[in-house]
């Protein structure tokens, strides 16, 4: 991924920034676009906006400069707006921005439409690459080729970014170039016991406790482990839906189990699944069927009906899945 | 770390080698000794010999070779034996093993006699630096001195050595140089996502069982965080303490714990107990108070008494040890 000159240009001639990463942000989305933010300042520029219409999630308040992300964009016009993480304005949560330039910097798949769309035929430049781990991987790259300094903050920010995406290093797009550059941002500062320590390892009380009440519905049967949180279970521990969040991580870690799920009642007869696969079954294909979406590993729906009803349809398609796929 | 032309030379001119690691072993211990024979193979050595007095953990049983793995020395002398992830022959579990020479590859702090005794002053070689994260990072120096070159096997080995005594590249002592290892081992073949699966995706059934019920116990006072996991729990589980391993973990992970603990119930009225702390309390002195030990982050001990008695004692002194660090 070569970053173009005329890019370069477009940062060398200008003097107002708006950065936006997409709505429920996570650690890419924040940590790309405070990095960028921040390798900006080292080269000189003073007027820089970072914008997240959902502001920044708990767990990543710990990322230095987070403070600085305002939740509205100012009124005025900026010069270049950067959209990370995300490749529409759509996505932002941000559909009005405008600004006299506009520049993408993600790693996912533009939309099939993008050719024809108004939007991409006014880009004014774009950092795109479906095979990154992360975006912070295409911002380093960018902040590399400004030849901005790589300082502890920066350094923190965009391994905060890798390590969010790639799942702690762990998941198949754990690249040579992801791990060459974890090296290097460790090497500038970056801290990986404190960054693992906000990221992993600060589950509130209550979160945990829920987790407990949750594991201890664990089942497996065919290849396939789940788990279930009731609205009882909420209630009890005085919990939200946002504290079983990677709740289904759990079933996925049993021995044997192709498929995980978690069902999570959030209205009396309606459920919001999470389903994960280790490697075989295609979970997006499952959750399509059911009106939802994902990924290959990742995906989820919503059902209408009992716990005991929506457990049977979907652990039915996903039996089969997993037979298809084995 | 620079490697002796001694050593180099020792494997140079000799014919047969029989590598030992640690009693209990884990993925650093098995893995180096795995790497480093595969790594003697590539350069024609055929007498090799690897040696577990503990045998392999089911869940390091996926490691390339790990079949190769004896858990007695063949009633021959060989030419060099090598001592991996420990420093002493009593730590390997054959303290009777004798070679011609005799080799150290360890990242533990060598005994504070070792100055003095016998086995030091006749040792042949020895790569010993404590500053490595893992003894498979020291492996992967030596090979590399040895201009092997470093296949998928081999990779995975090493990969998985690096990524136990790391926490899976969390700990502290996650350093550049154990990323940019890491980095080389990926472009050598080995697959973060299938060997993290194995490491870390492969939890019997029943011990996530466990887990939940353990989980349920949660409780947490004082930036102190812990579980507790019965007899009944066990039985009810058809489980034994090895399931537990790691149990740990999970108060650890909780926002605002400063120390974690976890309660195993041996025995009536015996209590093995875990202890964790997240950076800023000694754990290892209050394992000691109570005749136990281990590290600063890390400790363990047993303690007679029922649960109530045995959990006011402990978080009474956990209770002082944070007030004094914080």
């Amino acid at each position: 991924m070569k970053i173009s000159s005329k890019l370069l240009n477009i940062v060398k001639q200008n003097k107002s920034f708006i950065i936006a990463g997409h709505i429920n942000p996570e650690g890419d989305a924040i940590g790309s676009a405070l990095a960028l933010a921040l390798g900006l300042k080292k080269i000189g520029k003073k007027d820089i906006c970072v914008l997240s219409r959902d502001g920044v999630p708990e767990t990543l308040q710990f990322l230095p400069s987070a403070k600085l992300i305002k939740k509205r964009p100012p009124d005025k016009k900026y010069d270049v707006l950067f959209i990370v993480d995300c490749n529409t304005p759509e996505r932002t949560g941000f559909r009005e921005l405008k600004a006299g330039n506009t520049v993408i910097i993600d790693h996912h798949i533009p939309p099939a439409d993008a050719g024809k769309s108004e939007f991409y035929r006014t880009l004014s430049a774009a950092v795109i690459d479906p095979g990154a781990a992360a975006t912070g991987m295409l911002v380093y790259k960018f902040l590399s080729a400004l030849k901005v300094p790589i300082d502890k903050d920066i350094a923190t920010n965009l391994y905060t970014a890798i390590l969010v995406d790639t799942g702690g290093f762990r998941y198949s797009n754990t690249s040579p170039e992801s791990l060459m550059m974890a090296c290097h941002l460790v090497g500038a500062g970056a801290r990986p016991w404190d960054i693992t320590k906000e990221i992993f390892e600060s589950i509130p009380y209550k979160s945990m406790k829920l987790l407990g009440l949750s594991m201890a519905t664990l089942d497996k049967k065919d290849n396939i482990a789940w788990i279930t949180a009731t609205r009882e279970m909420f209630e009890k521990t005085g919990t939200t839906a946002e504290d079983s969040e990677d709740f289904v991580d759990f079933p996925r870690k049993v021995k044997g189990a192709e498929a995980a799920v978690f069902f999570r009642e959030d209205e009396k007869g309606v459920f919001k699944l999470s389903l994960r696969s280790k490697g075989k079954v295609d979970v997006q294909k499952i959750a399509e069927g059911f009106g939802g979406g994902g990924h290959f590993a990742a995906a989820g729906c919503r059902i209408k009906g009992t716990l005991r009803e929506v457990q049977r349809k979907v652990l039915t398609a996903v039996r089969k899945a997993i037979k298809e796929a084995t």
